[in-house]
């Protein structure tokens, strides 16, 4: 299915490194292919128990009893822990919510929340006496939509959630957590200024990030009252922070180990596990170990929300954008915090508007708490915003770039909801899809092709990188921030530039959080960017160690030594000069060692733009889409290692593709979700999909040493927007909710006669 | 049999802290009551296979041939490895001889001597398939103590080993590997000055370290080509280095985790099983796991030397010692090595002596090679010279330890083998001793009591510690010293006073080579004195940030602002204050964490004396003797924790009295150890003991900013010269000979005519 041959298209680049932008071996690689490396299902230890979480087979309900004593009676079985063995929560409503998503108190808010931990010893005894658990419940009606939710007289999940509205807390009980709204201008000037508009709704259902790897833990609470964890996570410390929170215990009394981790895209964020399998641990003195089956992982963990938009957008003549009004309605799940914040930052940041106004909705539905899904809210803002952008430049007799580069931000530009852009790359990246070859390419019958753009502001926080230098000239590195999408590696490169060494001599190792300063998640496409700075701080320190050590050792001025290149010279004597490993290795005889640490917390972050060409085929019989060729490109500042940069762009890309194409949480009538496998949960594999071509676009971040910005997420935007203005041309049908699949294609041709 | 209630005294002291000097429980105390904490023997991993070792029977032996195959056609055994699986050493005699210790290439040199390996699925298959091997030898005479080694037409152990004489190579092939000196002044004239002369021989026997846990080690040779290895250790890079060199890679190609120890004194700093099982990983792509026997402990890991020694020691009336004449011949086991050099620079450093001449002996026998044991070399020499000094006080009818006070070095004095004295605390030592009440109690019947003295000179090395701050005002450690003696406890002590914190506050762990600067081996009574000081530098570091960022917060000069007692001022405004843990808290908002490195390798490194006072009872029928008052007596410097530092005199003295009276390798005819089981090889249990009483001598060292000298090693020096000095009170007659078990009592008395 390769449309092209694949040749990354570096279309601007920046300053010329030595290590950074090329394309070494990952630090882990032969770790990850020969099943060396080790993931939490691995972990094992002495005396362990296994655990299994009894689950609510009801969307919606209200516990009336639980009645352990049958489990607890079976042989094998060591313990039950529900949510009385959480800390109480008082009158913390915040604090509550949080432990009633972890372990149910008074009710359930969806089929699969937990009510019972069991620990045994084996996960078969373990699941065996889950079953023999009695739950009486008092069963409620769900609310599964936020037009549902939203809707006068809806049955409320919390009787004590009251909607903060435009910041206003409110007296009356409400299934919408929060209302607000970001305005720029004048809106009914800029209506009246257009000379067309555009005004649709758009529906997106709620899927999941499919991680290959479940959920697990594995939790040892020792008599010295220290916890010790062993999961998979984006974030040990982050870990570490909601356990401290659940289980009202200093930050310092936990220690959490992340095993390498299969996957995660914002899901792996949460914790679900770690507190049950902590409890368990407590109450028996031993170790316990919990993994989630494939129906747990969709069930009962967090997937990105289903959400309800409206878009209102008018045009001039020429194609100016006068104004833009965007509503976003987003599910939560269970719990309030849906992605609708981001949703609304992002929603019209490609567009440089005078008028416009965003407003947000944060409703609770009967479904698990949605979790972080790389870009959280953005993609289901911009299948709407660009579906609506195609439309309009549809309706202007416009090609959708060019209305596009006609409006585009760019650095100066003030965003709708405040912030003023700095250098950006946005322009760039629409005329690197504009020039591209695949955007005048011929398309055969029943084929049509789209465009759209997408943003992410990625974000900044704390890491913490530790390097020391070993004799032979490797340099060994530490750092917090789990390793996703090879991270080991973009991060040692930016070490290596600065030492003047290849990234093969660094030896990276991702340690506990009582090896290494704080470390802020992996995730908000920061790493790269933020625990590359990290190292890069720490280099520099070794670096100036470096040449203070030669200058001591040739009794010289440091200041007229340098160190290029992995070289360091005397600009005093040019005879005295020696490499970084010949000095590596007198260090032991010179004075000691050299190590470095550096904390940062950088500012600066830059956000990326994504943009896609996405060409499909569409069967007029079945209502079947293939994909036929897709070219992702993305401004992400300076790559570091183009080939994990690229493997962000495709993977952002066929996430985004699935969501467009297949797959949703497919809810029945009780409110349960009907497809939770991998079978009928389709997501797509590489045969589905053509060979997702990449162009890198680099329009250095000036915010970072080397240009970074970030690039995990932005690319996931465009594509559900593209593709539904790819299958607009193809059956000149539009779509205006996800999924795409063949029947809402063949029921909408049919609903417009064709 | 405890005879005093036990009452620490501390004699003298220096400045008041905080921190230092206090008793806090230790960090891994819950982890090792419970059982939790993790050695070698309970490390697993996936695919792991097992090996053993099989061994030479013969002393002294020629391989000449090795057939593996009915091993290798055994159902399990997955491969064997033998000498020629090492590197080649070409031309290298030492690389030859540390690869042939590992495994025997041409010659076996001890019984138990390493020949080949073997792999299988379970530990009792590669037994089974280790004695299916076959091993044609032909058999040599042994050669067992220095004085058979150094006799004319010995059998040698190795014709390429020519004697270093007085640091001439010479071209006789030799069992002496080196022969060295030290003098000062004119040794015929300071013995024609004597009033008195004293001049003996002494033997002492070959005696094992002795500590509970076998060496064990697990090997995983990867297939990117780097060796991770998990193992009992004194020092992880120290295991590195030698892996390292033993196969000739890169130290970065290595990775040692450092398991939990049980034990050391000296011998876990030398590698048997780690290169084994690491070229048998190679050969199948599996892990390999090894553990020792205690028969394989005892035969083929190293013990420390027998010796022979002799002292002619010369005094005028008035008490001056005005001649020492010093000859050590010590075993080096079957390659060159043993501790003579230090036991050299040991013998005679109590005293200011204004003539004195040692000479060292290195000479090789068949036994196992030779490792360091706690003070290594000196116990021998001062069972020599101790006893002697006793006798010279006996005829000189002086008290032995105003004998000793009237010669005692002190700062300034000029030690024999070189080095002036910087402040030591002898002097000190000695008066406590002389003021004790022990020393002046009454004796009973067949009771007598010996005092004896002992330096150490302790080591300094490279070591590194990392730091980084909790948002709850706790404080990570991580240190590359394996915790033997209670070092988590008191190197985060010396972070934890810079900090004004209290220790437990600190969070101490001992990482591996990847993730920490390099540290040298806990050995050497170095780590409490160096790592504790790499912990003060990181924390002088911390402590700076958080001065910086509390003016940053304050918006006042960081000079302004002072740290003291954990609490953070300004001196410009008494308003602003605030503790350490409130800051911690602050971190995050305000700039991110805060994280520091110290790698040092500091100088200052301070000499320690240890004295005893002991009283024996020996039952005259039996010839068998109780200790039944012991005081232990030791100036560290500064006693970071007390209570480990008791527990250090405590654990020198006991194993100095299980050297003096019982331990001991009772050679067969054959050359082989008769007695290798805890049965047979008997070393004192509590039940055998009083009570080991203390007495802390605090001279702080100028050169250490706590004044620490270390601690873990004078301590078993004087015990066995002191328990001779008692048992020649006790029974009128003199022993020569460790160990003075009751046979050698009787003996002596008969011989003695009592």
């Amino acid at each position: 299915m390769t449309t092209t041959d694949y040749e990354p298209n570096i279309v601007l680049s920046n300053v010329e490194y030595k290590v950074v932008g090329t394309r070494p071996i990952r630090h882990d690689g032969h770790d990850k292919v020969t099943g060396r490396a080790l993931y939490g299902a691995d972990f094992t230890t002495a005396g362990l128990l296994h655990a299994k979480v009894l689950r609510s087979p009801h969307a919606h309900a209200r516990i009336v009893s639980i009645d352990p004593s049958k489990a607890l009676e079976m042989p094998g079985v060591r313990a039950v822990v529900t949510a009385s063995d959480l800390p109480p929560s008082g009158d913390n409503v915040g604090a509550k919510r949080d432990r009633d998503n972890v372990l149910a108190s008074d009710k359930v808010l969806y089929k699969g929340h937990a009510v019972v931990g069991v620990a045994a010893l084996s996960a078969h005894a373990a699941e065996e006496a889950a079953a023999l658990i009695e739950v009486e419940y008092e069963v409620l009606p769900p609310v599964i939509t936020v037009e549902q939710a939203m809707a006068e007289g809806a049955t409320l999940l919390h009787d004590d959630l009251f909607t903060s509205e435009l910041g206003e807390q409110t007296d009356t009980p409400s299934n919408v957590a929060e209302h607000f709204q970001h305005r720029k201008g004048d809106i009914d000037k800029g209506f009246a200024e257009a000379d067309v508009i555009v005004e649709r709704e758009y529906r997106a259902k709620t899927v999941h990030q499919g991680y290959i790897e479940p959920h697990n833990a594995t939790a040892l609470w020792n008599s010295d009252g220290r916890l010790h964890v062993w999961c998979s996570t984006q974030g040990s410390f982050t870990v570490r922070d909601s356990l401290a929170s659940l289980l009202d215990m200093p930050v310092s009394q936990i220690r959490v180990t992340p095993m390498e981790i299969g996957g995660g895209f914002g899901g792996k964020i949460p914790v679900y596990l770690e507190p049950v399998a902590a409890l368990l641990s407590k109450k028996t003195g031993q170790a316990v170990k919990m993994v989630m089956s494939r129906a747990d992982v969709f069930e009962a963990s967090g997937p990105t929300c289903g959400s309800w938009s409206r878009v209102k957008i008018g045009g001039k003549r020429d194609g100016t954008i006068t104004a833009a009004e965007v509503e976003l309605a987003f599910e939560a799940g269970a719990y309030p915090g849906s992605p609708v914040g981001a949703g609304a930052m992002c929603a019209l940041a490609p567009y440089d508007i005078e008028n416009g106004v965003v407003d947000g909705y944060d409703v609770v539905v009967n479904k698990p708490k949605t979790a972080a899904y790389r870009a959280p809210g953005a993609p289901n803002a911009a299948f709407a915003v660009e579906q609506a952008v195609d439309e309009l430049a549809q309706k202007l007799s416009m090609d959708p770039i060019e209305l596009r580069l006609k409006n585009a931000a760019k650095e100066g530009t003030r965003r709708v909801d405040g912030p003023t852009f700095n250098r950006v790359g946005l322009v760039e990246t629409l005329e690197a899809m504009r020039d591209h070859p695949h955007y005048s390419a011929p398309l055969g019958d029943n084929q049509g092709r789209g465009v759209a753009v997408g943003f992410w502001f990625n974000i900044g926080f704390d890491s913490s990188v530790n390097l020391a230098v070993n004799a032979d000239g490797a340099v060994i590195l530490t750092e917090g921030s789990t390793d996703i999408g090879g991270t080991r590696a973009s991060i040692s490169m930016q070490a290596a530039e600065v030492l003047g060494i290849p990234a093969e001599d660094i030896r990276p190792s991702v340690v506990d959080t009582d090896s290494i300063g704080f470390t802020a998640v992996t995730g908000g496409s920061r790493t790269t960017f933020a625990t590359g700075w990290a190292a890069y701080e720490a280099a520099q320190s070794v670096k100036q160690q470096m040449i203070e050590r030669a200058a001591s050792i040739w009794d010289v001025e440091a200041d007229s030594v340098s160190m290029e290149d992995g070289v360091i010279r005397s600009t005093a004597d040019p005879e005295l000069n020696m490499t970084f490993k010949e000095l590596a290795g007198q260090l032991g005889r010179t004075g000691g060692g050299i190590s470095a640490s550096a904390s940062v917390s950088p500012t600066g972050v830059g956000g990326s733009f994504a943009g896609n060409i996405v060409d499909v085929e569409v069967d007029p019989d079945t209502g079947k889409t293939d994909v036929v060729r897709f070219t992702a490109v993305q401004d992400v500042g300076k790559a570091i290692h183009p080939s994990y940069v690229e493997g962000q762009m495709q993977g952002g890309s066929v996430q985004g593709i699935g969501w467009a194409l297949n797959e949703e949480y497919y809810m029945n009538d009780g409110g349960g979700m009907a497809n939770s496998t991998l079978l009928d949960y389709r997501m797509p594999t590489s045969l589905d999909l053509p060979m997702i071509d990449t162009v890198i676009v680099e329009i250095a971040n000036p915010g970072h040493p080397y240009g970074v910005r970030g690039v995990g997420e932005a690319n996931i935007i465009p594509p559900t927007p593209a593709v539904a203005n790819a299958l607009q041309q193809a059956t000149g049908t539009r779509l205006f909710e996800t999924p795409m699949n063949p029947v809402a294609i063949l029921e909408a041709a049919k609903a417009n006669g064709s």
